[in-house]
């Protein structure tokens, strides 16, 4: 079984690799080749079997068919422009988000001779733009209010009908913030979700820069991993012809999110985070989702964090080696 | 005030093209010139402005450029590849309908310089695909099960994107089934709902291929027409950042066509109707809207006919100069 990831760079590309190689199979057959793809060079993990890093731009002339040339049985198209750069650079977005999707999605098509791999798609959440009900159902229009979610709900139209087609087995996820992101602070407008809870838990400082009663919808990388990796994998019958599927996350105001970390890591810890609030960031925050009501995907076996301490605890073991800065 | 039809020849193309020559001015301005291009040559009209004749593959290099190059007013985009020919036809489709768009609404984008033309395009109620509640409401998700239906949901997404992003000030509509369409029967599956009552006022004998309990949604052409008159001069500040509209439109059975028949044009008219199933079309068929709710353009001000008779009586009037074959 022979694997490409698109976007393997990114955190998100990094966690899944890491899980592939600790795997080694897949579906019940042993990986054989890992091809590792971004627009930067992805690092090269130590596996059991061939594992190829390759790095160019997918929406350029003929790198697309180059990609999937040796048939992956299962494709990962994790790569995009994100959202701040698509909206301050239209032509790149369009470029990479649209034209390299529908030229990775033509490329599998012009293979041909029976080859129709799974594709996995990572959309995202920024495809729904307010006003929007309390709770986003699965039948809820997409709205986007940026450039990046117009991109995304584009891929999700073509990656259905490329499948209806038959030139593929594509499966779009859209994912919710992922929290605790690790790392370093980035300029993303929704990064203090993150940061409130990963500084304190360092020993550092984090600000928050909106009211405590701002409601929002998480998941863990574990389960961004896991959710690539049940699409990988499930019997996709079940899917029918609607294959984009919002995924599971922990809705939670951000007073709920200082409260689990509170009573995970203590009142010092909590005491880390200072309050600074941001006129802009709140604009921005208040037409953003507070609660998806993922039930398709929930009842084909998709799987997120059932409480806000459980994704504090996760980013503990597993960033942090089990050690909290008390 | 500068216009321009893109898809002129076609039904629609050419009955919007005599209203404005009949009207002579939009919004209280003088149309002054009116440019219609079409793939085959559009006819020309005698107006009392200047009217020029277009012939191009829009989608090519440099031509959505030629076109916008006057700086029109206002841009009725109807052009397309039907749902039949976009679903032999993959890459035509594809090339035409989502290709050609993006060429027209980025040559828009490129005149710059403060352009910021109307921008009318006609959507398609194919961006629905089954199963849908009984009444499809304005909220209800893009779920296309064909090529058209996908493309044309692309189209409304990058409408709404290049509009928020103050390049046009663009409106999608989804025109529902266009009822009673003139002219031949076509190879359209949708044909029988209007050859249904178009043959039977000529004299002649029409075949229905389905149950008469089949519930379809259909406005007349006059309403087409004055969905597109009503979206190029309508105050766009109402609308919003969600630019595409579902039209208003009548939801009847075929058994309440066919009374409407009977009542307008008698029992003798009515049965040169001939019940002939064919299971292909009502496979079809079945999975096709039934109801709209068209709540939001109906409080934008979009009319459509209150019922199919006075859809009928359009009909005779507009096409039948008032006279129904006895």
């Amino acid at each position: 079984m022979q694997i490409l990831i698109l976007g393997a760079a990114g955190m998100v590309g990094r966690k899944l690799t890491e899980r592939l190689v600790e795997e080694g199979h897949l579906n019940g057959r042993a990986i054989t080749r890992m091809i590792l793809h971004d627009v930067v060079e992805p690092a090269v993990p130590q596996a059991p079997f061939e594992t190829t890093a390759l790095t160019s731009d997918f929406s350029q002339a003929g790198q697309a068919e180059r990609l999937v040339a040796s048939r992956p049985d299962i494709i990962f198209h994790l790569a995009a422009i994100v959202s701040g750069e698509a909206e301050a650079d239209l032509e790149k977005g369009y470029r990479i988000n649209l034209d390299g999707t529908r030229s990775l999605f033509d490329a599998i098509r012009q293979v041909g001779d029976g080859y129709c791999p799974r594709v996995v798609f990572t959309s995202s959440i920024a495809v729904f733009g307010a006003p929007f009900p309390e709770a986003i159902g699965d039948e809820f229009f997409l709205t986007p209010l940026t450039s990046y979610g117009t991109q995304k709900a584009i891929g999700e139209l073509l990656l259905a009908d490329y499948t209806r087609r038959g030139f593929f087995d594509g499966i779009g996820i859209r994912l919710p913030t992922i929290c605790v992101r690790p790392g370093k602070p980035n300029k993303a407008a929704s990064g203090f979700f993150s940061s409130i809870i990963r500084e304190p838990l360092s020993g550092q400082e984090a600000v928050l820069p909106v009211p405590e009663d701002v409601r929002h919808a998480h998941a863990s990388p574990r389960s961004a991993v896991g959710f690539l990796m049940h699409a990988a994998t499930m019997d996709t019958a079940a899917i029918g012809p609607r294959r984009n599927l919002t995924m599971p996350s922990v809705s939670v105001t951000v007073a709920e999110q200082i409260d689990a970390l509170r009573r995970i890591a203590g009142d010092k810890v909590a005491s880390r985070i200072r309050r600074e609030p941001d006129p802009a960031i709140m604009r921005m925050v208040a037409g953003w989702p507070r609660r998806f009501d993922a039930s398709r995907a929930e009842s084909l076996g998709f799987k997120a964090e059932k409480s806000f301490d459980e994704i504090i605890r996760l980013h503990v073991e597993d960033e942090l080696g089990g050690k909290i800065a008390g």
